[in-house]
């Protein structure tokens, strides 16, 4: 990488991009400056919240429309004409830009583009009387990766800004054809691959819950969004746990589906076309505030996805109705409960959450829940993941740093090196192992008999989605507990479960064990008292993730649907140990 | 390539496993050599159909119990213990072996173990009371790659002779741990990669239906087998048409699913493992004497595929009930017609099928038939695909011919070569333009409003499989209809319509048009009477292909049933212009 002189050609660039987005902000949504957090966020100045800051500079109607609505009542709000696309979006657009100003969510502000395209939805309800489609109305926001026609796909790389996207990512396409109406593109990491959503164009997204943690990444602008209300429902996309990292950072939902159910095409080109189809395929996925909202929209996309995607199918995402058969011997719906990946110990706190879930389920009649132990195949398919990714050498991401001289943000520079691209063989061997120990985990989900028959043993299992709560600003190392989960192609959802309490603070005193790796220190760390400040975590989110086989997103939204009521209805909070 | 010596190494494997296979005939099955054909085949000998021999050499009870019954009904017999496994699967046996005295269709008969195994189900029945799972007793043949334990998964390649296979494939246990019987494996082609079931070790396989012509490949055995009723139900393996041309060549039918709905694993290994992930991934799929056994098997094994293939999920087929809702304005089925791939002339019996299949259709209510013009697309994957085929560089074939200086059949001679493994970011770009057809390939099955919405407007299309009837033995050469619907993992299936009669011969006097391709030159010779006596096609079957978008395989299965009811209820022979 060359040395970056004070006006290497990205800066310039930078600068203007920055300008422009700022112009995206009408002058009457710019918030006072009394209510502006305190940068460099410090640990002596608290929490520093953003949540409630909207409810202080929105207009009544404005707070009402953006908080009291699930995608369901404002779809049905919109389509009874009970106020109008325009008044909606408009409300949206304002609480989005007071998001931003508090966090640093977005890269491409749209709601010039925004309002017009309201008008005219509701111009087409006059003309009409009906909706333009199920979704007249929706306000949606996108990662800075997805293309929208006329507006720049540059993820926070100089090389890509100001070079607007010739058409519309076909998941975009297909949001609009719907009704939807998109209202900002969101930031993201320098090269995707962090879990930090900062980059040299647009700087760091902060965490609206507390500003010393990350907002996550790589979709951590969509996090911030939907956890700040300024969009029903964002729109990520995930390889390493891209959706569902930024959705437990910013205590959100998110739905990480299979391939095949949403588009992906349409993308930010990053590495040499082609090269996921060879190593793994990334998805893409939303980010909402309910499991309703998320079911809701995955049954208006999914069914239609093939006509759209060519990576995907004409899927169907019914009704969620009637009892769920599951696969326990009297129809049980059968949880498996995974601690530890092998890899990272999981820290009090998650560990904590997953006994409170466990046991919240365990008094449902319907549902049986059973531990599993860490399978074999899933602790060793981290280095080959981890190779698979990487396939390509970085050939491209090189090529466009260095094309404005952009140096790496600090958490990049140890990480991030180009190699020449894998050798054909060898993606094959890496390919084979993968095959191998996909076969491998079947076994977690069926038993055989002794005339070798199977059947299914499990319907889902639940595990963290990292063994740690939400950490400081970079500090964010672990993703075995997601990555994992798009190389066998197993859909995965997010689910927040209640806010860090003084109590869990006190778990694990000192945190005993070994530690399992290299990474796993790195992990302990963020439970050492002697290197973390405990305390930072209070009121972050804790969460957990469901997961299920290959395809069986419908049923993945209906079992984290039922979790999420039983969870909801019963916790409490943790019990302390005696 | 080495210079093969009258004794080089292959030499004596190849007569050593024909040894150990004949040796698996038993002597009272042999049959008088009245019955055998002359070897070679000669135009001026006749058709030579060895189709009606097994009735002169079996007895009543074996005729009855392998021509009477459908998978259904032969099921339900052995359960409701109409006859025993051990009596059916002899009869199967039996049959097997006479067919392969007529055809040289298997490679490994099974039969002794298969009597073992029927022993041990009837044991099962009379104990339990029940049979062991849904295709208790089923005889069932499989192509030569699959693994099963203790056997050969030579696929003619003496360097492959006498190397069992350690553990079954997951489709073979699948296929036990629900009570079937395997009989027998059967022959492929050498390399797999042509369309005349021939090697060195087992030599070539006949047509029953006309020794003349070929048998097909690489699921070449297959369609024999079950031509010949010596199985069922057969598997075979599909990437080039492998299971939908032996089907066509021998008149019986095939379902080539999509990937993902029934387990692959535990093939030959025959290219570099890993591999088929980065070109192409080839699928299994069943061949059998109707299109309500194929529905059958798939109803038993898609649902369960997801336990046990790491490449399977957990699918749902339920029993064809009720009216399929079409795309169609009144819900009708709406069936495009495709009748050339751009790249090769379809000749005359091969489009007057078509015709006559359409004009069956046309006649019902509930179907509505559109011709659809040839995709560009479709055209220009020709060459995406038989570049991602051979990305390998037939490394790893190459060494194993060479290893006993095992020589090239002659149709391979001019068409195997070896190379170096492509460069990742030449397969990259192979991928990328695939993801570009795929994504043209969309516009068939939709249409588009004014307001950029999208409706599905095809249900399912039907084509040839290929432009050409049934060719001469090494005459096969246009894959262009069938392996495009792998590249774009589109299920489809083969329907055999009708025999060709002496009607069809008269068309296309001279054959018209100009040759499209340096193959079509190959393809319109096959009708050319100055390159082929038309008689030869006598007899032989005519298919036409179904086709519909990717995992909709149980819509196939329902659309294919609903096109093979209308069509066997209508098609009288065929209209000659006048």
């Amino acid at each position: 990488m060359a040395i970056t002189s004070p006006e290497a050609p990205w800066v310039p660039i930078a600068r203007r991009k920055q300008g422009h987005r700022n112009a995206c902000i009408p002058p009457q949504w710019r918030i006072p400056s009394a209510h502006l957090p305190k940068d460099p966020p410090r640990f002596a100045d608290g929490l520093q919240s953003a949540l409630d800051v909207p409810s202080k500079v929105l207009s009544k109607e404005e707070i009402k429309i953006t908080e009291d609505y699930t995608v369901a009542t404002f779809l049905e709000a919109i389509s009874r004409r009970r106020f109008s696309a325009e008044t909606a979006i408009d409300a949206f657009c304002h609480r989005a830009a007071v998001a931003h100003q508090l966090t640093n969510c977005l890269t491409e502000p749209l709601f010039k583009q925004a309002a017009e395209r309201a008008r005219f939805l509701d111009r087409y309800l006059d003309e009409h009387g009906t909706t333009l489609g199920p979704l007249h109305g929706l306000p949606v926001s996108v990662k800075d990766t997805f293309d929208i026609k006329g507006v720049d796909s540059s993820t926070g790389l100089a090389a890509l800004c100001f070079k607007p996207a010739e058409k519309n990512a076909p998941l975009v396409d297909l949001l609009l054809s719907l009704g939807a109406v998109i209202v900002a593109k969101t930031n993201v990491p320098q090269t995707l691959s962090s879990l930090d959503s900062i980059n040299n164009v647009f700087g760091r997204t902060m965490n609206p819950v507390n500003r010393l943690c990350t907002a996550g990444g790589s979709s951590g602008g969509e996090g911030v969004m939907v956890a700040m209300k300024g969009s029903l429902v964002g729109f990520g996309t995930d390889l390493g746990g891209s959706v569902r990292i930024p959705a437990m950072a910013n205590g959100v939902y998110s739905f990480k589906p299979s391939n095949s159910r949403l588009p992906y095409g349409g993308q930010a080109v990053l590495v040499t076309e082609g090269m996921t189809r060879l190593g793994v395929q990334p998805v893409s996925g939303p980010l909402a505030r309910s499991i309703d909202d998320i079911n809701l929209i995955m049954k208006e996309l999914v069914p239609r996805a093939g006509l759209w995607g060519e990576d995907c199918v004409f899927g169907e995402w019914n009704d969620a109705q009637g009892r769920l058969q599951g696969a326990g011997p009297n129809g049980e719906i059968v949880i498996g409960v995974l601690r530890c990946d092998g890899n990272c110990t999981i820290l009090p706190p998650v560990d904590q959450i997953l006994s409170e879930v466990t046991s919240s389920l365990k008094k449902q009649p319907n549902i049986k829940v059973v531990e599993v132990s860490t399978p074999t195949a899933w602790t060793q398919s981290q280095s080959v993941m981890d190779n698979l990714i990487s396939i390509d050498g970085g050939v491209l991401m090189g090529k466009l740093l260095e094309s404005t001289q952009e140096p790496l943000v600090p958490w990049m520079q140890s990480r991030f090196k180009t190699s020449e691209p894998c050798q054909l063989t060898e993606v094959a061997r890496l390919q084979a192992r993968r095959t191998e120990l996909e076969y491998e985990m079947l076994q977690i989900w069926s038993e055989v008999d002794r005339y070798g028959r199977r059947t299914r043993k499990l319907d889902a299992i639940i595990c963290p989605v990292a063994p740690h709560p939400v950490p400081e600003i970079d500090r964010y190392n672990t993703l075995g507990y997601t990555n994992v989960f798009v190389m066998f192609d197993y859909p995965a959802g997010t689910i927040p479960i209640r806010d860090v309490v003084e109590q869990d603070l006190r778990l694990g005193q000192p945190l005993g064990g070994e530690s399992l790796s290299i990474s796993d220190a790195g992990c302990r760390e963020l439970w050492d008292e002697r290197t973390v400040n405990r305390k930072v975590y209070l009121g972050t989110s804790l969460s957990i993730q469901v997961v299920v086989p290959r395809l069986e997103d419908e049923k993945l939204g209906r079992i984290m649907t039922l979790i999420d009521r039983v969870v909801k209805g019963h916790t409490t909070g943790p019990k302390l140990p005696e």
